[in-house]
């Protein structure tokens, strides 16, 4: 998503924040999610950000509304650019495949907003929390990516979609083994270049675009774990700057 | 381990506290494991406990010494009790295997409490990230079960272990996978019984005995998701009382 982001909109300045801590969030209620997505949130605007990207499927789909009534400032979610992007790439009537976290297919809001974009459209919905432990554990090819993709999607194959949104970050890395599974008349749809475009026009709706800035500015997580930098990187695609660690109050945290 | 924990003492009363919104441990570095278990541990405190038992191998493994240094009750984990069933399994000179999260293999403190406790003894640590994930997605057995295990042990089998220590709350239910992979002849150690042993050693020698407990008192989660309850009662093995929500701040949070 970075990466779309940079490629698009390369004369502004973007200010990344991970909240590594406490990820995955594709197991966690949406209570718990609006309220982390809302912190993170939080932690930006002290950055003086101008438009958040809410680049986790997860947290787009379960809190997207919540921050949006919450903040000042514009805020992009994910899955409306990936709903466009699916439906661009499907000409015919064959059903759209989703694919995400637990939080994403069950909060609803790509078959959502799916039928809100072309009324009467065929979906086919599957969470597959395994996907983003494989994707962390840097097994994307092999014999248990493969059986674990058929266990996930062996559904969504027989149902003959035509397409199927990659609806997690982590996913574009299993792209390989997806793909060889389903074979090559599947279209795979990853929203972040989409998303990219769509933050693009919001900017210049709002006549905020920046023609000075400098791509890459700080990068934040909240905890920087042994195998973080590398698999930043693989996502990536190059060297990032210097991680740099947000630290919170340790007391009086429970209520 | 709460259950072990209730059938050796069943006259105390046991109050539990599960980060269930910021699970799992396993991946997350040494400093945050302790700042979170702080936490915890004081919203335990605020229960009145008078001795908090550190029930996750992770946070045993990285955050105890930083516990038992901040807290002036007993903090028990259940490392050192897993060493000792461990060792009291072994008789011969087999290596011992340990399997954990990456936080509690990359600590060495299941190595190095081997070490401390037998001299010269051999072992064998793997982390295994990925048995958590089979476990929560109700993947114990079948083909990718197999696989995973397969994948994550050849190399324990290979050096010939006599006991396999499961240093991870979550693996005791991947139990019937991991000993069909190396078969009879290797002895599985679940720390729990062991820990509730030594929970009861601290309590005899402090004179804390309780005789008139409730056993099973207040269930605290920081998060309640939609599979919580039946993992939680999947673990425990019987109907637990309701779960009761635990509260944090949300604004001022990222310092």
């Amino acid at each position: 998503m970075l990466r779309a982001l940079k490629d698009e909109l390369s004369d502004e300045t973007f200010i990344y924040f991970g909240d590594t801590a406490r990820v995955p969030y594709g197991a966690k209620s949406a209570p718990v999610v609006k309220q982390f997505s809302l912190q993170n949130s939080l932690f930006l605007l002290k950055q003086e950000v101008k438009l958040i990207v809410v680049a986790c499927n997860s947290a787009s789909a379960t809190a997207l509304t919540f921050l949006q009534e919450r903040l000042s400032l514009p805020v992009i979610g994910v899955i409306a650019p990936g709903v466009r992007a699916a439906l661009d790439a499907v000409k015919d009537e064959s059903p759209i495949g989703i694919i995400g976290t637990r939080a994403t297919i069950n909060s609803g809001a790509y078959q959502r907003e799916l039928s809100r974009l072309k009324p009467g459209v065929k979906f086919e919905a599957k969470a597959c929390p395994l996907f983003v432990h494989l994707v962390e554990e840097g097994l994307v090819e092999g014999e248990i990516a493969q059986k674990v993709v058929e266990y996930y999607l062996k559904d969504l194959k027989n149902a003959g979609i035509g397409a199927l949104i990659l609806g997690c970050t982590h996913y574009p890395l299993l792209q390989p083994a997806i793909s060889a599974y389903l074979g090559s008349g599947v279209r795979i749809v990853d929203s972040a270049v989409s998303t990219a475009r769509a933050v693009r026009a919001e900017l210049e709706q709002r006549q905020m675009l920046n023609s000075k800035g400098q791509g890459l500015g700080k990068i934040f997580a909240s905890d920087i774990s042994a195998g973080f930098a590398q698999l930043a990187e693989r996502f990536f695609g190059e060297k990032l700057p210097p991680v740099e660690k947000v630290e919170f109050e340790v007391a009086d945290f429970w209520v």
